[in-house]
């Protein structure tokens, strides 16, 4: 039921891509498709228009990177990263219709969705939020229930999607500080983020290793990771994917998601 | 390739509906459900939200009527009905994203789209713009080349969708007038439209029965319908389709679409 | 610096219109004008767009009935129904921006806005939220601090926007039963609307009064009351509004804004 | 009633300015404030939102910089650049609710805004659409009739501004070929723009000066120019109008707008 192999050699890399809409965009995608085997494709409600859907799912195929439906809160002025007050039966509906026109997206240049991200806001509520996560694993139930669903790992939406008979991906974070009960740590606190490039790295490692990473205690937790989760929206943020896709070729590491 | 049987008893009646929008509505559907075989359901472009998407795919699954992509330009102020001058990429992208939106709508309720209508100025365009109707047509084969298109009978769409594979469902209307080579009297004219309900009941019948019906000069105009265009959001409306309801049956016509 | 007028023999009406948008429209509201003296017009981000907002302030104009900026949230799919946590620097832009928009909408039909009444979850958020209500405050002082601001009375906001500066507005309602605190019943609670337009127009003249009403325990509550809210937008809520406008006819009461 | 002052040794510059919305921006504004003497902001409708037409505002007034509204298209999909088929009574409308809004922007911060620029393809249909140019007139005398408008200089708009009674600002282009009847020449042409930034510096010079331009036919073409329109987004354009600066500078010209 779950993408997790401790004894594997291979570890998966997600990103947010498809993050333009109409003449605006966010990065360019061509930097970080390489870099990845997870491509979390925004389904137009937080961005992404239809162009870009297609374009973005033909280079993520093109890459051979799995293409997932990023779908988010309806919310383009707020970029999906404000919390609403969603009635779940809206969120069913937008979860469905959602991955919906990213399958057909998908399709279109020949290309499979296998996976549902969900975005911002929503995956931050979704973490905890039983109703929210309940109308999200509805939708894709509804919609195709062999899409995997990608959520915050040691958060009680795995457990409810799993129950739930959804294929479950626990992503982890290279860059984000753990707490000793492996949660994350808040970005109220200065010290959320390693800003070091080499601490990412580091704990990209562990993470891809099934080895504890090092809490904001300074105690070794345990975080059960099948997806890391990198960015590619600037050049400090690629560096550190390149760091990252180095250190895993010289532990013989492949980047790979699983099947 | 075609829907028509000249010899048939049976015709399809369409309409448009699910053209709700969060807390707005404009008519309930349910009353015009029971007395067509096909049902234009809005994709949320010019009309439609997930919620009011799926719940018209269930009323119309309930009746037995088929579902239609009612796809249109990405205008909810103005309801889809003015002309915009997509980039045919575009629009091209925007019909994936709809029938997809809407087949996954379907799905969730245990049903199939089977073809799609374009909306308002769409519509109207398509008609008669090569490159808007290619970059329709081309969206619905990169998505679902067994969808059939319904469009405007005797315009030159017709045979441009023929000609590139696509099942075409030729469509005429009970209550337009005709003009002597077989289009549509133009609404700037009075007498563009049967206000008499009887005149267009029996134009109704006519078009079934693949008989010519009386053009504004007089003469008689042969128009293959394979469906005809009724509306349901006011009482004057329903009365005119339960009035062509009661013609047909006794002339011993069925309303269904064809298989 | 504040509406109320204990010794008064007039009250304030007020209620939502201009709700529709594009081809939608929620209620006619030409039934209720001349029922009202605030007319609280949607600007454009929960509902109502420019045509209807200068046609909305134009019956207003012509019925002599107050114009009051009725600002939401930025979400026309929930009707400015659904709390969305907006940075206050977001809320208190678009405060500034629907203000100036309602303005100009009036100002071309020779009309002034006088107030501001929050809609929906923004007002519900306000009554509470210190730093929702304000960038509310602080967008109306930006913008036009002699704008009344319309809020629910006996909440911490009433206080806040007094402190601020500005002239506030004490809305009751006639139709909701208030706690033996001063504060609204929760509609969780079968119980926490007055169904029978008697009790409701009952509760209106106390209101107008001064006096105070009975609240769910039983026990009498003083609402201090600049503003009664009404609605519309139904044959059986425009039932309740004749029925108060009778009760106040016999009472001397006449339905009139404080200046 | 008209900018232009032939013996004058002011040239106003103007750029589109603002055009971010939400987490997007296209250009970083502050390379392009200190060049220009006008600024051409967004309202909302294809670009801008309430945060960023509230910084672009403070940022103009900052750099003496006066404030235009540039009205759009409801078109955020389309950046205002396709055609929409308005009905006049919708775009005056919204006309009137950009210029409420950018006024109460601008208003926040202290500034006035003084002229209206029509963006995209508004700007293109209404150089030659009498009924388009009408409604966005009216919407200006509706809502201030202050204000200037800027059109196409040697278009049909500019007389039928003028006649209306608003104050013209005639606009010509440093980078564009002008056609020897004082028109642009289409950029279907390869020929239409000067790439050359010398060319487009010395055509600025030319224009300044109100000494004739060279047309595409290599005859002397003169166009009527109270303001020259400026790129900023991107070191190309920026580069351009650092050059015309030079040039300026060398020939005693000052870039200002007219009083």
């Amino acid at each position: 039921m779950n993408d997790v192999n401790p004894a594997s050699q291979t570890i998966d890399l997600n990103s947010d891509v498809g993050e333009g809409f109409g003449r605006w965009s966010i990065a360019d995608d061509n930097q970080i498709m390489p870099l990845i085997s997870s491509a979390n494709i925004a389904c137009g409600f937080h961005a992404g228009d239809p162009v870009v859907m297609i374009a973005t799912c033909s280079s993520a195929h093109r890459h051979g990177v799995r293409i997932g439906a990023h779908i988010g809160y309806r919310d383009l002025p707020g970029f999906g990263r404000r919390f609403i007050d969603y009635d779940p039966q809206d969120l069913r509906a937008e979860t469905i219709y959602q991955i919906g026109a990213i399958t057909a997206a998908a399709h279109s240049i020949g290309a499979e969705v296998t996976y549902v991200k969900p975005h911002g806001a929503l995956y931050n509520r979704m973490a905890h939020d039983e109703d929210h996560a309940a109308a999200v694993i509805e939708g894709i139930q509804a919609t195709n229930p062999s899409l995997a669903l990608m959520v915050l790992s040691g958060t009680p939406v795995v457990d409810q999607a799993l129950e739930a008979g959804l294929h479950v991906i626990r992503e982890a974070f290279a860059d984000r500080v753990y707490t000793p009960d492996g949660t994350l740590k808040s970005r109220k606190y200065p010290d959320a983020v390693h800003h070091d490039p080499e601490l990412a790295a580091d704990q990209a490692l562990q993470l891809a290793l099934g080895q504890p990473v090092l809490s904001s205690a300074g105690t070794p937790v345990s975080i059960d990771a099948d997806s890391i989760c990198v960015h590619g929206d600037n050049e400090a943020a690629l560096a550190v994917v390149r760091q990252i896709h180095q250190l895993f070729q010289h532990h013989g590491i492949e980047v790979a998601h699983a099947h």
